[in-house]
């Protein structure tokens, strides 16, 4: 009885951001949305027309209660989140900058109820649900008892049959490379989907060169069955058994890129789940491209928008 | 007794569209705006210092009242408006995108009480007092009694001895392209200005090629004696007897592109009263650059920056 | 096999409305959110703890979807929506007066994609999986077909054994009292709680005369099991069986009253099914109490804060 | 050929204030109006119907724009401005206070286009063409030339036949009281409608005590045909010719109060177009009760409304 | 050498707050201000002409400069404040009810850098530089190092021969009743200006009865030299030596109340320096009730605006 | 004892201009914010850590103390400002536009308590506490008075030791070229620092050529020691004994181009301080290029965004 076609795990924060691409320090109002890598994607997927769950722990205030509702707005199923009476919800206060300015996080997430989960908090039989497993690499730099978490949840949904997708997600203000790739490798391992930037396969892994290169080398390295290089304004670029593919990304005109990570992940997945390559790259792409003229980090996209794009019989208006 | 220079004949709706780019699913708020391709047309001959009317017809409420007291602020002549006690007023809603997501238009116009129209609701001594008369194709597109009414405004104008202009304005989502067609081709004989853009001349009326031969074309089966083809980001061409004319865009930095068409119409048109052609595609392409830097279907600017648009003295700051 | 506690059914709009207690005239931004009596009822019960499913009929655009997420997101199930390809939704422009300036409602709803459901359209079955159904005169005001769903409706719940609510809620601009009257009164026979104004008793009904009187009266009439008169600011009365008993309303500094009769029903269901009805009383007019300190027609309350207010322990600032 | 009901005359200023109850020091955004007690006066008079014409003198840049467009919005001929190439608009930073704070008005009109307008720029025909005319004690408190042009505009319209009216309008910010009793006196003397609150009365006439002993002083003394008195909250009380009448206010929930003079006079004068004392009195004060509901000096209500108000017909909410 | 009036030493957090009256759940932007008692009266009295400095720690982060910035702003010195390279900013997420729905403050303060500070990490010679210092009981509440560097901060400015003032400033949130009254007592004991609400004194030190018999007893406990019971809406008493005052409120309508007690104690300071009871009643309570008409924590208000409520001379509108 | 590194002295106006790329004629609403070259400049030393006062002369209102706050917030020391009782602040209306639409300042400072000024109301020992003086042309086009203050300071800068920068900063709307070549050239003769632009060096004093050509001749003609040529998006050439330096501007999205001149003159004079040509050049161009990257006349930035951008190791997103 598989309830859903992917179940995503990790953190969800607040994310707070001016508008009108004024500074955190100057802004006398904030946006308040939701942001979270695995609920991203988890909210990409939905949209695609999906069964999706999130799995988290949140906290049962309004802040909480809020990032709930945003989430099962988008159709994403929530009722597997454990719920405490006590508390913080992480922040992500976020300046969106229009280069040569960089956004920039503020993370303010230590201490989240999320990152203080145990083994012991989680009813593990969700993960026997899901036909399919989504996690990244943020959720073990939270802590050991949130890597012990992961570590488990990828064990329980094998266990079930289900297929596993990992995104590396390296993140510098989370902690060190070193760190980090001694805590990913073993759960990098064997997936089904590896997904990894071109930046992280170096800095982590060492692992540079032309993509058809990367993308090869990580996938012997790890075992990946589909291995997923993205390669910022280039595109990306994905192994699968032998096959390789090399895409371009779409061109856009940037509102707020960030998410196009997750959205791209979101579409790839959908692609892979159809088993073709060089359609989860253009949906995938597509996801992303379409994502960063939005604000925000979840997209509001269409299947029929995003195949409009692939398609190229975008107008430039529909009326 | 010629009361107005101009005198243009349509519906307008409330256009409610998001901010910041965001979708319209996205967004809690809307921005409260009006929208109609001939008081478009109207607002800006009006602000480039012509008198001019806009016939139409407006349910008494406070929606209605706002599109009159929009207009009418721009210095439109919107006393000659029927007004009705019951009823609804035509609404769009306008996504604003950046490629590669498309500007969407979800009309919500069926049933209006402009599209309810009939011809023996108009008093129509209003257009033996023009100079000129604006119509063009989506009247016709909102249904029979619209078409007539459309028809008999013509007639009517032209036995008072004024000049009439006609822009296609072909909407995918009102009608077919052979419906439009059939009812538009008889409406734009003989015409004295005739607008369309490339894809409408292609899509409608089998007309393509370069933008001379088009043109000609165009001019010969309906014997216009102005014709003139918009290019999109090229700019625009036009025939006036004999003399062809092409003309490049100006470059512009599109915050919204909506209501272009209709600002290149007004200064088009304002050019064609002078009787100069070369000037008449200059000033409509400058109206519609400016236009495309503001929010919103309505031209603000002057006759000023206008002309110093085409003089290209605009600095990047005055002060 | 009883999956919700209870169902909802009918129409839910876009509503659209200034803030600041600006006109609709004037305003240049409206807020975007949605209204229908019986979603609101569904929302206020889900945020107390229920189970709760709406039932309705949406366009599959941006605006329909928009309704969708928001209900969805207060965590009512919306997965029994019928979606349509074509057509609109309906829509209110809801202009928030104070006083001695009204609350104004500019419905624009005819022709609605709801309004046009018809009864071949409705998978039946959702009906016997509810323990509860709640349906308002709002319903059948918009057409015999809405009119023979609902009563469609009622029968199939009734053979399920659930037990029925009726919110007469007269609607003015809808349709004339002596039509009302006609329509509602076989939907009223017999309902397991009733609910009316003491306004629409004596419009629609002829009902008049003091609280205990008129709800004695109604539940004759009627033969409802639970007969609910609300009676504005002085409160609400209600007899059950043969228990009557009349409570005041709990003072209140009010930000938008619209939505506060459907939060009262809420309330009220909620004490229905505990059995206890000077605690459903108190339930309803807190539950209004604390809507209309908020904008917009959905509450964000919570059970502990309407058993504050009912315990007289509310603070005036918690911290 | 009377082409007019009514001509007001004198300056209107660009109105900045902020929302939400913030002070001017705090707000990071002000909202852009207009006001000016003669161009309030027209809106009202407009959109109870009347044919109202504005004249004044303004600078033709955005400023001066958007001043004329908001008024034209309204329905008032503002084709009798005087526009000038150079010079300023004068502007009202307006801080809408809640008790026990004040609404705060910092004037910044020194050196104003229409401070500086001389009688030889003004072409007097306009003063003909109405039935009646508005002018107010602020005009001459701006200095000599703008003292001279009232006097001139008086007498210009006495001669053609129509009917005046004044109202004192005392603003201590502007001069002192005894300048302004020894300037306004003689513009007083035997207008047809006298308008005054009775703080003006006593602070700069001396004119104290009961409110039909007051209006009578002031009657006498100054030769009024009609004799107005508000009195704040207590409403107001006239005279006209012998027949005295004092009617209370509408309880109104204040939003802004700033305007609410100049509603009551259009109301007022409303009233006294039809000769009924009684009437023009609750005209007055039911649009003075509503102006204060909506922000802005202007008053978006209808006659429908205000007739409501009056025959105590108004709910809470309308749908 | 003194060169501060007063020293205040104690936490600032960002103040997330949503406008027009939502709840945290609801809305999507929050406004971003600053909050925290000890400054909040800092402002006051530096806004009341004095030379006040405000002693903290702070994270060096865009949150941490617009937190210094807003004081700064108002002419705090800020330039004591400890600054951090890493670690989080405390915030309080408040949602501004009205009644019945209560005002809630959702703290998110644990872990901060302030609630982090160590005896050592302080120059304690700034306390020898004021004449006066301020400090409240949520210090101690975050931490025995808080509570030590208050104990320190204390010793070291009466060796300074500063005044001193405390006021008790219980949250039910940070900690029991018990606990506060434990580590409070001592702190309070023998200082020069006593600050407690009539409810703390109940709850924490059992002190109850009438406000004289409430303030005596207070007095003679703590032997504080002036001692002031605030009363709520009925305004505040106070003993000073054996002058006993007592001064009932300024009626007020409520934008946002808190910080009104901050607001309080600023003006009774001022007053106090002063050395007159009554009119440090009478600043005390006209501060707060004008901090009441404005949005946010910290008053904007003048001294004048404080006299003239004091006079009784407040216009509703100044022009 | 010098108290300041820099002193700037110069008018701060209010900048009142519409968000979203509205024009001035069209938005609502305007933003507040502050805007003067001198105190733009003393915000950006601020900002990268020099003790820096302005000098100036407000107006005791909620507008000068506005401004007043503005500057105190970002660390300038304001307490040097003369406060008069009467007059006005200057504002200045910005339309911030997108090519082709130019942006636009509509000036209205006439008359402002700044040009006032006159030499007997300053205490002139202030200039005696700084290290270097910072003043524009733009002070002496406010008229003769201003003009001798800024003599003045000049003087007693210099007699106290204090090295001095001026930038020429014409402003067409304030004066014409002849009149401002007459008044600047005595102030510009033997500064340290020379600021203008190519296109003010061909208008005002006929110096054109290549950037290298044109900064020798200046430096030549006014015997300035460093002189620095700004070229618009070319970057900016500079000279400094016999070193002459040319630097590109960074690439840049511009989101309000207004303050980018006052944000170069700040770093480079930071660089001008340590001593380094090319460094300065970098540091003025990369503080140009941030500031053009946010709205309003101020930056907020970081002396570690600055550097990361010099060093071309800016991410698109910092997490």
């Amino acid at each position: 009885m598989m309830r859903f076609d992917v179940v995503t795990f990790g953190e969800t924060m607040l994310r707070l951001s001016p508008d009108g691409f004024q500074t955190l320090e100057q802004a006398e109002t904030y946006q308040v949305r939701c942001a979270g890598t695995e609920s991203n994607v988890a909210v990409g997927l939905a949209r695609l027309g999906l069964r999706v769950a999130w799995f988290s722990r949140l906290v049962d205030n309004p802040l909480g209660r809020k990032v709930a509702a945003s989430l099962r707005g988008h159709g994403v199923d929530v009722s597997h989140v454990i719920w405490t009476g006590q508390g913080r919800i992480g922040i992500a206060f976020m300046e969106i900058g229009v280069p040569p300015r960089p956004s920039e996080v503020v993370y303010d997430r230590a201490g989240s109820v999320f990152s203080q989960m145990q083994e012991s908090d989680v009813d593990w039989s969700l993960f026997a649900q899901a036909r399919h497993l989504h996690v990244t690499g943020i959720t073990p730099a939270l802590g050991p008892s949130c890597s012990a978490c992961v570590s488990r949840a990828v064990r329980r949904a094998r266990e079930s049959g289900a297929t596993l997708s990992f995104d590396v997600n390296y993140r510098r203000k989370l902690w060190k490379p070193e760190a980090a790739a001694a805590t990913l490798g073993p759960l990098m391992a064997g997936v089904d989907v590896l997904f990894l930037t071109s930046e992280d396969a170096a800095e982590l892994f060492g692992i540079r060169g032309e993509p058809e290169t990367a993308v090869r080398l990580t996938a012997e390295r790890y075992r990946s069955r589909w291995t997923v290089l993205t390669l910022g304004a280039q595109g990306a670029a994905a192994l699968a058994g032998d096959q390789f593919a090399l895409q371009p990304g779409y061109p856009t005109n940037v509102v707020d890129r960030i998410g196009a990570g997750d959205a791209f992940v979101a579409g790839f997945l959908f692609g892979y789940f159809q088993g073709e390559l060089r359609r989860a790259l253009q949906l995938g792409l597509a996801m992303a491209a379409i994502k960063m003229t939005t604000p925000g980090d979840l997209t509001y996209t269409t299947l029929r928008q995003v195949e409009e794009l692939i398609a190229g019989v975008t107008p430039s208006v529909r009326r």
